[in-house]
Protein backbone atom coordinates (compact mmCIF):
# COMPACT_ATOMS: atom_id res chain seq x y z
CA UNK A 1 0.00 0.00 0.00
CA UNK A 2 1.27 3.38 -0.81
CA UNK A 3 2.27 5.78 2.18
CA UNK A 4 1.70 2.78 4.77
CA UNK A 5 5.28 3.25 6.39
CA UNK A 6 5.26 -0.53 7.55
CA UNK A 7 5.16 -1.47 3.79
CA UNK A 8 7.58 0.86 2.97
CA UNK A 9 10.04 -1.15 5.80
CA UNK A 10 8.74 -4.70 4.51
CA UNK A 11 9.98 -3.65 1.09
CA UNK A 12 13.36 -1.68 2.45
CA UNK A 13 12.25 1.41 1.24
CA UNK A 14 12.95 2.26 4.90
CA UNK A 15 16.09 0.42 6.40
CA UNK A 16 15.09 -1.31 9.40
CA UNK A 17 17.09 -4.06 11.34
CA UNK A 18 15.31 -7.37 11.48
CA UNK A 19 15.49 -9.44 14.44
CA UNK A 20 13.48 -12.21 12.91
CA UNK A 21 11.94 -12.38 9.20
CA UNK A 22 10.47 -14.90 7.18
CA UNK A 23 8.19 -15.36 4.01
CA UNK A 24 4.92 -13.61 6.20
CA UNK A 25 6.44 -11.72 9.26
CA UNK A 26 9.09 -9.69 10.00
CA UNK A 27 10.25 -8.39 13.77
CA UNK A 28 11.66 -5.08 14.11
CA UNK A 29 11.98 -2.85 17.00
CA UNK A 30 9.89 0.11 18.50
CA UNK A 31 11.44 3.09 17.63
CA UNK A 32 9.63 4.67 21.16
CA UNK A 33 10.16 1.46 23.39
CA UNK A 34 7.81 1.38 26.44
CA UNK A 35 9.59 -1.35 28.26
CA UNK A 36 13.33 -2.83 27.51
CA UNK A 37 12.47 -4.57 24.88
CA UNK A 38 9.90 -3.57 22.37
CA UNK A 39 9.40 -5.26 19.31
CA UNK A 40 6.59 -4.95 16.55
CA UNK A 41 5.86 -8.07 14.96
CA UNK A 42 3.85 -7.31 11.12
CA UNK A 43 2.66 -9.18 9.01
CA UNK A 44 4.31 -8.61 5.33
CA UNK A 45 0.47 -8.60 3.93
CA UNK A 46 -1.49 -5.35 4.04
CA UNK A 47 -4.40 -5.42 6.52
CA UNK A 48 -5.10 -3.36 9.55
CA UNK A 49 -8.32 -5.06 11.42
CA UNK A 50 -9.00 -8.09 12.76
CA UNK A 51 -12.31 -7.62 11.99
CA UNK A 52 -11.46 -7.20 7.73
CA UNK A 53 -9.44 -10.28 8.14
CA UNK A 54 -10.20 -12.98 5.02
CA UNK A 55 -9.17 -16.60 5.59
CA UNK A 56 -5.67 -16.15 4.39
CA UNK A 57 -4.92 -13.21 7.00
CA UNK A 58 -6.81 -15.55 9.71
CA UNK A 59 -3.84 -18.44 8.59
CA UNK A 60 -1.09 -15.68 8.98
CA UNK A 61 -2.32 -14.22 12.24
CA UNK A 62 -2.82 -17.80 13.35
CA UNK A 63 0.93 -18.58 12.31
CA UNK A 64 2.55 -15.38 13.32
CA UNK A 65 1.41 -16.13 17.07
CA UNK A 66 2.91 -19.86 16.32
CA UNK A 67 6.08 -17.86 15.77
CA UNK A 68 5.92 -16.01 18.42
CA UNK A 69 5.82 -18.56 21.05
CA UNK A 70 8.90 -20.23 19.40
CA UNK A 71 11.09 -17.22 18.51
CA UNK A 72 10.54 -15.57 21.87
CA UNK A 73 13.93 -16.75 23.70
CA UNK A 74 15.93 -15.53 20.52
CA UNK A 75 13.77 -12.42 20.97
CA UNK A 76 15.01 -12.14 24.77
CA UNK A 77 11.52 -12.82 25.87
CA UNK A 78 11.76 -16.50 27.39
CA UNK A 79 10.96 -15.39 30.72
CA UNK A 80 7.72 -14.18 29.53
CA UNK A 81 6.38 -10.92 27.15
CA UNK A 82 3.07 -9.25 27.05
CA UNK A 83 1.27 -9.13 23.62
CA UNK A 84 -0.44 -5.53 22.38
CA UNK A 85 -2.44 -5.13 19.70
CA UNK A 86 -4.33 -1.65 19.12
CA UNK A 87 -7.31 -1.79 16.92
CA UNK A 88 -9.01 1.54 15.38
CA UNK A 89 -9.59 4.58 16.78
CA UNK A 90 -10.13 4.21 20.60
CA UNK A 91 -7.48 1.51 20.55
CA UNK A 92 -5.00 3.79 19.71
CA UNK A 93 -3.94 2.45 16.24
CA UNK A 94 -1.02 4.74 15.35
CA UNK A 95 -0.50 2.78 11.96
CA UNK A 96 -3.54 1.14 10.04
CA UNK A 97 -1.54 -2.17 9.20
CA UNK A 98 -2.11 -4.55 11.48
CA UNK A 99 1.41 -4.93 14.22
CA UNK A 100 1.42 -7.00 17.15
CA UNK A 101 3.73 -5.31 20.32
CA UNK A 102 5.89 -7.91 21.92
CA UNK A 103 7.33 -6.44 25.29
CA UNK A 104 9.48 -7.45 27.68
CA UNK A 105 13.38 -7.96 28.54
CA UNK A 106 11.65 -7.03 32.11
CA UNK A 107 9.38 -7.89 34.78
CA UNK A 108 6.54 -6.19 33.11
CA UNK A 109 4.04 -4.40 36.33
CA UNK A 110 0.25 -3.56 35.74
CA UNK A 111 -0.89 -2.32 32.29
CA UNK B 1 -7.53 -28.38 35.38
CA UNK B 2 -8.26 -28.58 39.09
CA UNK B 3 -7.97 -24.91 40.96
CA UNK B 4 -7.51 -23.07 37.76
CA UNK B 5 -10.32 -20.59 38.17
CA UNK B 6 -10.45 -20.04 34.34
CA UNK B 7 -11.68 -23.76 33.88
CA UNK B 8 -13.99 -22.85 37.21
CA UNK B 9 -15.99 -20.09 35.90
CA UNK B 10 -16.35 -22.52 32.33
CA UNK B 11 -17.58 -25.03 34.12
CA UNK B 12 -19.87 -22.74 36.03
CA UNK B 13 -18.19 -23.36 39.41
CA UNK B 14 -17.60 -20.02 39.98
CA UNK B 15 -20.96 -18.00 38.20
CA UNK B 16 -20.06 -14.98 35.79
CA UNK B 17 -21.53 -13.20 33.21
CA UNK B 18 -20.95 -14.32 29.39
CA UNK B 19 -20.82 -11.50 26.89
CA UNK B 20 -20.26 -13.97 24.32
CA UNK B 21 -19.88 -17.89 24.44
CA UNK B 22 -19.37 -20.74 21.78
CA UNK B 23 -18.14 -23.94 22.01
CA UNK B 24 -14.65 -22.71 21.88
CA UNK B 25 -14.72 -19.17 24.11
CA UNK B 26 -16.47 -17.21 26.81
CA UNK B 27 -16.22 -13.42 27.24
CA UNK B 28 -16.63 -12.14 30.69
CA UNK B 29 -15.54 -9.24 32.13
CA UNK B 30 -12.50 -8.60 34.39
CA UNK B 31 -12.79 -7.96 38.20
CA UNK B 32 -10.83 -5.04 38.29
CA UNK B 33 -11.28 -3.11 34.64
CA UNK B 34 -8.88 -0.91 33.20
CA UNK B 35 -11.08 0.80 31.22
CA UNK B 36 -14.52 1.52 30.95
CA UNK B 37 -15.08 -1.73 29.26
CA UNK B 38 -12.58 -4.29 29.95
CA UNK B 39 -13.12 -8.08 28.90
CA UNK B 40 -11.50 -11.31 29.12
CA UNK B 41 -11.90 -13.44 26.39
CA UNK B 42 -11.29 -17.00 27.61
CA UNK B 43 -10.59 -20.46 25.41
CA UNK B 44 -12.07 -23.34 27.13
CA UNK B 45 -9.86 -25.66 26.81
CA UNK B 46 -6.79 -25.19 29.38
CA UNK B 47 -3.83 -24.14 27.97
CA UNK B 48 -1.48 -21.26 29.01
CA UNK B 49 1.46 -20.48 26.81
CA UNK B 50 1.43 -19.22 22.91
CA UNK B 51 5.02 -21.39 23.11
CA UNK B 52 2.94 -24.59 23.90
CA UNK B 53 0.15 -24.95 21.92
CA UNK B 54 -0.48 -27.72 19.98
CA UNK B 55 -2.07 -27.66 16.49
CA UNK B 56 -5.74 -27.60 17.63
CA UNK B 57 -4.92 -25.01 20.26
CA UNK B 58 -3.44 -22.82 17.47
CA UNK B 59 -6.97 -23.06 15.50
CA UNK B 60 -8.87 -22.33 19.12
CA UNK B 61 -6.62 -18.84 18.98
CA UNK B 62 -7.26 -18.43 15.52
CA UNK B 63 -10.73 -18.57 15.54
CA UNK B 64 -10.70 -16.35 18.91
CA UNK B 65 -9.45 -14.01 16.93
CA UNK B 66 -11.44 -13.72 14.25
CA UNK B 67 -14.54 -14.03 16.86
CA UNK B 68 -12.95 -11.41 18.73
CA UNK B 69 -13.11 -8.86 15.16
CA UNK B 70 -16.94 -10.15 14.23
CA UNK B 71 -18.15 -9.35 18.03
CA UNK B 72 -16.37 -5.98 18.94
CA UNK B 73 -19.38 -4.33 17.86
CA UNK B 74 -21.94 -6.15 20.13
CA UNK B 75 -19.38 -6.06 23.27
CA UNK B 76 -19.11 -1.77 22.97
CA UNK B 77 -15.77 -2.03 20.96
CA UNK B 78 -17.20 -0.98 17.94
CA UNK B 79 -14.84 2.07 17.87
CA UNK B 80 -11.65 0.27 18.68
CA UNK B 81 -10.54 -1.39 21.36
CA UNK B 82 -6.71 -3.00 22.96
CA UNK B 83 -5.78 -6.89 23.19
CA UNK B 84 -3.52 -7.37 25.36
CA UNK B 85 -2.00 -11.02 26.15
CA UNK B 86 0.51 -11.56 29.21
CA UNK B 87 2.73 -14.52 29.29
CA UNK B 88 5.03 -15.93 31.60
CA UNK B 89 6.76 -14.15 34.26
CA UNK B 90 8.07 -11.33 33.08
CA UNK B 91 4.72 -11.03 31.02
CA UNK B 92 2.70 -10.66 34.04
CA UNK B 93 0.06 -13.13 33.88
CA UNK B 94 -1.25 -13.79 36.54
CA UNK B 95 -3.59 -16.89 36.12
CA UNK B 96 -1.84 -19.81 33.86
CA UNK B 97 -4.87 -20.57 31.59
CA UNK B 98 -4.46 -18.67 28.50
CA UNK B 99 -6.72 -15.52 28.28
CA UNK B 100 -7.21 -12.41 26.14
CA UNK B 101 -7.92 -8.93 27.74
CA UNK B 102 -9.98 -6.66 25.58
CA UNK B 103 -10.24 -2.57 26.54
CA UNK B 104 -12.15 -0.45 25.37
CA UNK B 105 -15.33 1.63 25.49
CA UNK B 106 -12.90 4.69 25.06
CA UNK B 107 -10.63 6.58 23.37
CA UNK B 108 -7.49 4.58 25.15
CA UNK B 109 -4.13 6.43 25.96
CA UNK B 110 -0.53 5.11 25.66
CA UNK B 111 0.12 2.09 26.80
Amino acid sequence: MENCIFCKIIAGEIPSQRFYEDDEIIVIKDIEPKAKLHYLCIPKQHFALLSEMNGEQAEIVKRLFEKVGKIAPQLGLGEGYRVIINQGENGGQTVRHLHVHLLGGEKLGDF
